[in-house]
């Protein structure tokens, strides 16, 4: 990727033009055609309609269209996918779409979003069923996250619940690795695995037909830089059946994209594939912006080649990192994702982050591990990192 | 309202300019400044974010100016108020953090739409609770609605749920007689009871707090014209914390934005009032809309002179229709609500509304009672209702 070509991609995006930014993992940029694409879409929507038949088969179409581009993305069947609002939605719907009994066992690591947690505090308390945490946050520099997982593991294990890539300190999970101690485990029933994709869609290469994972949701407006809003949920066709052997998967949040009803307009089962889990009246618009968002995104390059850019960039800023004094990254060797986490020895991480902010840089803090979290999208630029690493330094001093 | 101050009024609304518009039930025409503002909205996202402390703020505040907008039009407090994507999922929230258990009676209306009575059928499967339909279609013409629900409660029924404005026949439900009704039946625990106001926010004036409804899920891209996608739920103090003697309303659809944590990230409890229900990113932008349509509604009048209006336009299209050869009004008497709904002899009703919308007429069939449905807002002008009236007459000659 030519120095130059980059400059020209980042023009797209209005929000790069005026900050340093480094919260992809928070939010993306908008592109400006994703945002023209959007107010194309609400001009289309006031001329033919709002509600009108031909609008309301616009809409249909509009839904496949993101579907196709989607599946194509994470290499699956567009009748896997569920449109949702977010990935808090997206891991919501396998979570109570799940007939939980009294003593079955939820599985869940320990770096997954305070919202997973909350969820699955609540299914405890209204199901009795049994949760524990894995320890793989301390796998970030040592030792085997599928081991882990396989210690775990107990005949009464009906789900287990992790992130891809890990939003706290950045680890890359192997997923594979991880299914097939999952299936090869002897639980009642085959185990399902509910992935929080919110870190990875948008920035590995993804096969999820290969990786055989039940459930991955996903948001559109991280990564993937498309606006906050959409984003989605793959289930695997065996567990939305159950044809393997495990349970089907149960709709839950209900309403009329979901369903099949009869001349009278009496329900009568679900729509096929993965488009029985979806609900009702969405901002439709805002599919012709994400669909618009990974059109940029395929223009200057394939998956893997944006991934290699972005674990490039990250090398480069987890090394600069490190040579500054109070600095410690918490990875002790180059990062595998776009997730560069550190801890100041003072301990001022959101004084940084605000003293930052101040500058025109945007990072975040998080909680747990205490930290500060620098993102780098395939179109970061060296220049942005020398110049994070000179202000940090400065604050540092 | 003078007609030149409405032509100007109506000039706000760009789909408006090329069609005449009858489906308000299905979607509002959405305000030019409903439009600006959610582009305005998504580049100021743009120039001080997309992630950063500072539009971290913005976005907070922004969903407290809608809710205080809302709160007002309802007659809430703003802390009764829990945002959603749709209706639909508004009457989930209810559905689902009910704690049911089997035997358990829930009544429906036979007027429900059909996203709703499929959530009902899941609890049937799911937790062995009886159903009851009891028949309010039938009381559009005759009878009392609040003794027919008066007759089908048992001292099990647990909840409600109908619609304040029936989507098929337009008839406005005696709410608070029903409340009362419902209040004064000798039940194990005192009835909640969930209202669809998916047809009724926006047209009717409201005040909630009289009313003593427990659920009040509504939506903004039909009557109040604002963007799809942003709905909400009012939950009646006593009923988000038991503190009636009922039950308290559980959090089921879960994420960051309905509970607290503590200083490491961990789940400690649910945000105060009806934030709890909240669920993780939605399109923000879009609140910036929903907001901008209302303000337009307000300019133009109250909400009482609004209703007035279009009862008297309701009037004089019912007046219209029936005079037709071959077209018979569900209503026997001039319409409660914007809802007009009407027959044909011959049952060639979606060869009328396909035939309409060739000649830039909106409106929609609905298949129970088979039907087409003509809306009229406060905005609708004498004028399109005669052109609708001749070429309905002309297509049924």
């Amino acid at each position: 990727m030519a120095p130059q070509s980059l400059e020209l991609h980042r023009k797209q995006f209005p929000a790069l033009g005026n900050k340093t930014y480094f919260n992809y993992g928070g939010q993306g940029p908008l592109p400006q055609a994703a945002l023209e694409a959007i107010q194309e879409a609400y001009a289309y929507i006031q001329r033919d309609g709002p509600f009108s038949e031909k609008v309301n088969y616009w809409v249909m179409d509009e839904e496949k269209r993101l579907e196709a581009v989607i599946a194509q993305e994470l290499g699956v069947s567009p009748t896997t996918l569920t449109l949702t609002e977010n990935v808090t939605i997206g891991c919501n719907i396998p979570l109570w779409g799940t007939m939980w009994e009294p003593g079955d066992h939820l599985l869940i690591s320990d770096c997954e979003h305070q919202g997973i947690i909350a969820t699955i505090q609540e299914l405890q308390r209204r199901f009795g069923i049994e949760v524990s945490v894995c320890p793989l946050m301390e796998t970030l520099n040592q030792g085997n996250p599928a081991e882990v997982v396989q210690k775990y593991l107990q005949p009464n294990t009906k789900m287990v619940v992790l992130s891809h890539v890990f939003w706290n300190t950045g680890q890359v999970l192997p997923l594979k690795e991880i299914v097939t101690v999952c299936r090869q485990a002897k639980t009642h029933k085959p185990v399902r695995i509910l992935v929080d994709a919110a870190q990875s869609v948008g920035m590995l290469p993804l096969d999820l037909t290969d990786l055989e994972v039940d459930f991955y949701a996903f948001t559109g407006h991280k990564w993937w830089c498309g606006p906050e809003g959409v984003g989605g949920l793959y289930v695997r066709p065996e567990a939305i059946d159950g044809s393997d052997g495990g349970e089907p998967l149960h709709p839950t949040l209900i309403g009329w994209r979901g369903i099949l009803t009869n001349s009278v307009n009496q329900p009568t089962g679900w729509q096929s594939g993965a488009t029985r889990y979806e609900v009702a009246t969405s901002a439709r618009p805002l599919y012709a912006g994400l669909r618009a968002a990974i059109a940029v995104h395929q223009r200057l390059g394939t998956a893997e080649a944006r991934y290699q850019r972005i674990l490039d960039l990250s090398a480069y800023l987890w090394e600069k990192l490190r040579k500054i004094p109070g600095i410690t990254c918490l990875s002790t060797s180059p990062p595998q994702s776009g997730l560069v986490s550190f801890q100041l020895a003072n301990s001022q991480h959101l004084q940084l982050v605000r003293w930052l902010e101040n500058r025109g840089f945007c990072l975040r803090t998080l909680l747990d591990p205490s930290c500060v979290r620098a993102c780098v999208h395939y179109f970061t630029l060296e220049s942005e990192i020398d110049e994070l690493a000179v202000n940090i330094a400065i604050f540092n001093q």
